[in-house]
């Protein structure tokens, strides 16, 4: 693979920076998926203003294509397919349907996604092929085909799996995306991650927790830090992640949870979360938490404040859902006790 | 007080339909206070679809007046000042200022309103009146002079305190009361409690619950339930409400949990914390939860729920404040160490 061909799915603000740093390094050949958006970018182009990259007007990778499907037939077979879409398995499509159509033997994956357990059900899927974790810390929004890049672009790549499971290609494709992603004079930044899962639940210490919290109480992080957050709810909810961290056996580094209490001090800024409940958009809420929690209940770590909130979003999450009308409710079906509503609704709704 | 005068304040659905049941009794002179529909009332009157009392077009009471001054100026001393307002002693004026004007030494104060430890600043306000408990089961709302009362008119009365502690008019006004409120032919119905705080402590088992967790999640009670509410979190923080209760020697009865679990079957009902957090109006926090939460902390009660539920609802409650311009948050004040940012807004704002 002299040239590999990456795919990139997703554009929103990471995506389309990731198909940027790809595209200005220009060792490979990159399609960037683009669906509500593709009249836009095909004719116009993007709007760039990134703190990694400066102001560029009309920007288009070498390709765009409307759907995984047309990606595949139009532009070959892909050596790296980059997933950038958010995580939501409780959603209308799984993110392994998303990328099927153009998974073949060759493509190594890479999730760049919020979240714990993501890559389970993509290893069920895909047995044969590496997946590669990808977490980006870049602050990067996508309105309109405006790309406002206000983080640098910063990357931090690994396998999923320990050492001793990883496929033969493992280091050669890490190595390889690397050359690939890493532009010259240290412009953007993609660093080899030899503990995937220990960085995953680092940042999780901050997207369990302000995630969450924001989303329900619809303000961003310094208002809630204003009204008491960081002794009342931040910190307490951080030692329950950090626990379960531990229960797996990661030892979350001791500086992290000071780190994140701080990282958006006067910024007034909204976690993703917040923003998708905001915008009466699906939140990653199994990814983020649900996946935690499962892993708390097996181990059995006592995890008061964050289940408190999870079985709250769930239900936030449910009221989305109707308001979408991806779900609906009938009232004349539960004129019943109401201990048997969730069975009611469950059968009705296959869930 | 052969034809007691008995002033009502607030004209929600419990006072104006409390004002109905003394009027249609006709035993007391009857004085409402309407704030913002007083010219609607006065030329109209109200509109009213009671279960309770049938259909009313243009029932007024004896007297309307347009604030508690007025009512005093123009009515005369009250024997008995009945107060159906919301409490919220963190918004811009307290129960006590509100009534006060209207206070003399024969004043019997009846405080038909949510929550605990709602008496004790009124007490402090008033030391030499007698303060009474009323809890009302009714169900009704007022939707500019438009009554919809579809629960029975039930209040249970009794003396806040103790029996070796209450005035020693205390079982004459209560009885006086029951006189002038209790309909013929049991029409609606007025109890004396013997045991006010216990009556409280019962129906916080449901307000502490689900008025909160419903105004968190902006659903209401049935919806909540289909999505597993009752399990999840219902159930777990009445629990939590019931030894709260414990801790202060009261005995809440076993039957309470699962009556109000099944008191909304199939009604699809918003408690009105709910509803105040929909019409952005304050929600009647600190009366409902933070003051059991007080006594909770003092008796060394564990209370992971509800104490999430409570820190998550001061936020809601600010960012409500914030929205209606009672405090205003500016981001330059808060260009710092995120640990500061409650002192300097506490500083700020004097609270």
């Amino acid at each position: 693979m002299s040239r590999p061909k990456v795919l990139v799915v997703g554009s929103g603000g990471v995506g389309t920076i990731c198909a940027l740093s790809l595209t200005v390094r220009d060792r490979s050949e990159v399609t960037l998926v683009v669906r509500s958006d593709y009249d836009l970018i095909t004719s116009k182009g993007y709007t760039i203003n990134s703190c990694t990259y400066g102001k560029l007007e009309g920007w288009r990778p070498h390709h765009v294509a409307r759907n995984v499907v047309e990606a595949r037939e139009l532009y070959g077979e892909f050596d790296y397919i980059v997933l950038t879409t958010k995580n939501i398995p409780d959603g209308t499509s799984t993110c392994e349907d998303i990328i099927r159509p153009a998974v073949t033997e060759k493509s190594t994956i890479i999730l760049v996604q919020n979240g714990l357990s993501i890559e389970e059900p993509m290893i069920a899927a895909f047995p044969k092929n590496t997946i590669l974790s990808g977490v980006s810390l870049i602050g990067s929004t996508n309105y309109n085909g405006v790309i406002e890049n206000k983080g640098r672009d910063h990357i931090i790549l690994g396998d999923f799996k320990k050492p001793e499971l990883r496929h033969e290609n493992s280091q050669e494709v890490i190595d390889k995306f690397v050359e690939i992603y890493q532009n010259d004079n240290g412009l953007n930044k993609i660093e080899i991650d030899n503990d995937a899962q220990k960085t995953r639940w680092e940042k999780l210490v901050y997207n369990c927790v302000f995630n969450t919290m924001t989303a329900l109480v619809n303000l961003d992080v310094s208002r809630c830090q204003i009204f008491s957050g960081n002794d009342a709810l931040f910190r307490p909810a951080m030692k329950e992640v950090i626990a379960i961290a531990k229960s797996v056996g990661i030892e979350v580094s001791p500086e992290i949870p000071e780190k994140y209490i701080h990282i958006g001090d006067g910024f007034f800024y909204s976690p993703s979360m917040c923003v998708d409940m905001r915008k009466n958009q699906l939140m990653e809420l199994e990814v983020i938490l649900g996946n935690p929690l499962k892993i708390a209940e097996k181990n059995k770590v006592s995890t008061p404040i964050l289940s408190t909130v999870y079985h709250l979003l769930i239900m936030v999450q449910q009221r989305i859902k109707e308001e979408r009308g991806i779900i609906k409710i009938d009232p004349a079906d539960f004129q019943c006790n109401s201990d048997k509503y969730s069975e009611i609704y469950k059968q009705k709704y296959h869930q």
